[in-house]
């Protein structure tokens, strides 16, 4: 529950003001009591009813069509934050690729939905699985968090959290790479492989270069308010569409 | 959230206050108006934003990781609520031990995910079996009350209760054993078996002398302020952790 | 929770009223700040926190264990509201006799869980049956409305609208029989049949001679204040235990 003192606020708002007596020589304003959520005048936090504009249709499978995202900040991350929505029809044994930082040399960061329906983490080699509930053509909110401190690396789906598996611990997500919605790039953005591409809609992908609290989580994927991401903010992050890609609107 | 004038109300409380100006004729404040959160100066209650702060990771099955948890107050038991949260991708056939407190002569107080699904709690002997939602993946909080008068002993997954059972009426759980997280001990504190063991993540694991409220419980689980535990409080019992457990942060 | 300034409103109310001072030069209250729950000054409201404290377990298959309500308000019937919580793990093939009203010579008014699971609803003859979530050892709060003059029969499960079905036009309930829980009585109270009988535990059994809105049916299953029950009110409600069953606390 939100307490805010503005006019439009949009939780439960306690406006309590003075009555104006203009004719008495009493105080004009004898009250003014307000009680409000400090976040609205700080420009680290926004109104997400204006963030998701824009939605991604993959309409058919192909080695051709993805999306270059352009980081907002350097990708060399100790830890991080990383949040989509998505919806696809695929399902049985295929490989969907949902997420892939590659640099030059390395596939630095990859969000995989696996054979099995699992989903995996890979970071420059071995990667993790996530027994969880299947993507499928309903749409989830899916984030993932990690630390290099711990390896701490946790799913939440649709805001629920999911166990905690230690991975990558002392691991740094290297900088100089470009980030591919829709492919997998085996090489520095090439190599695309139909049988692992996208299909379907993905949106909202935020990426944050800290580990966001299961609150914030939770209110990210009910629609609230939450912290501007720094690497990724999909209000703001320019986009190149490759191939036949449907940018498409997305309103609340 | 609880909204209420009285003085001990247990939630957010908004304390609104006439102050008597009869013999006064510049009253310098007619109302004195103040938001308080009562809980906080309170022993018995606590923002749980500040209860849980670490989580327990057991990353394999091992016959040897396993947990202690040092006691704040004796378990002689005649009515208790047990409360955790856990999340393990174990699955099938196979049997997990999610909380063993045993005494030198007895398995005082088990609970058990069973070999067909069903949580199990067993009290030095014959257990009374549930067939609940399952544990998973994701996050499940999952509570267990009992008292001795009726035997009534009722689970609590996700703030919902489940049917109630009639089991140990009368018994009374005996002092002087202890708790073990991870492993099953059948000897006092050892002869572990790896196919019993927990493997996943658990946390806020509370333990009150006495059975809570439904409220409470589904307050519990929505993360809103609660009665301090006295055997267990997540918060402050001692731990002692042995093997390969990760203790991690568990921020809200 | 609302919180609303009106005058009428339902829940808890924080009224904050501005006194005209205008031709006033000390005005001793400016504010009159007032926190109300004016349902509590109003007979046909109640608070549900004080409504139900006994909950009935009935912990085994038998076919001598029941409960009789004793009616407050014959029931001669053109339209009822019935609710009730319930949990159990009986499932499969298995009929569940969940309220059985009869006369000498009529079911007069049965509510069952079918072989196949499905709700029923039987006055005197044929039923009408509803597919809907299944009951199951977490508890489900049920309600069912009917009225004469249309013959609208719906169902609400844990506050949620069903379709509704045309059942029972112009049809009359008779007064003059027992209401028994946790048997189907095919005699007038007599000739029990343990395959059918009602294992698990049902509390807050209420039954109103009027149809209900689906606003009142949510916050009965929220737990909120609601209109009082004049057929069966389950605070007041004199009760008959035979056999085993446990009466139970069930605080909220």
């Amino acid at each position: 529950m939100k307490l805010s003192a503005e006019p439009t606020c949009p939780g439960l708002c306690l406006l309590v003001r003075g009555v104006d007596s203009e004719h008495s020589r009493e105080p004009k304003a004898l009250f003014a009591v307000s009680l409000q959520v400090n976040a609205l005048r700080n420009d680290e936090f926004r109104d997400p009813r204006i963030v998701a504009r824009r939605s991604l249709v993959f309409p058919k499978e192909t080695s051709t069509s993805y999306v270059e995202m352009i980081p907002q900040k350097p990708l060399n991350l100790k830890a991080f934050t990383l949040c989509f929505r998505v919806a696809t029809e695929l399902k049985g044994e295929r490989e969907v690729i949902l997420f892939a930082y590659r640099t030059p040399g390395f596939d630095e960061l990859n969000v995989w939905r696996e054979l099995d329906g699992r989903l995996g983490l890979y970071m420059s080699g071995a990667g993790v699985l996530f027994d969880l509930p299947q993507i499928s053509a309903m749409e989830s909110h899916v984030c993932l968090t990690w630390e290099s401190i711990t390896g701490a690396t946790t799913f939440y789906i649709d805001g629920k959290k999911s166990l905690t598996k230690i991975y990558g611990k002392n691991h740094t997500v290297r900088a100089g790479g470009k980030v591919i919605i829709g492919q997998d790039p085996d090489n520095f953005v090439g190599d695309f492989d139909a049988k692992q591409s996208f299909v379907g809609e993905i949106n909202r992908i935020h990426m944050w270069d800290i580990v966001l609290w299961p609150n914030s989580l939770q209110d990210l994927f009910s629609g609230k308010r939450t912290l501007i991401a720094k690497v990724f903010d999909w209000e703001t992050t320019e986009i190149k569409v490759h191939g036949d890609v449907q940018v498409i609107d997305d309103e609340l």
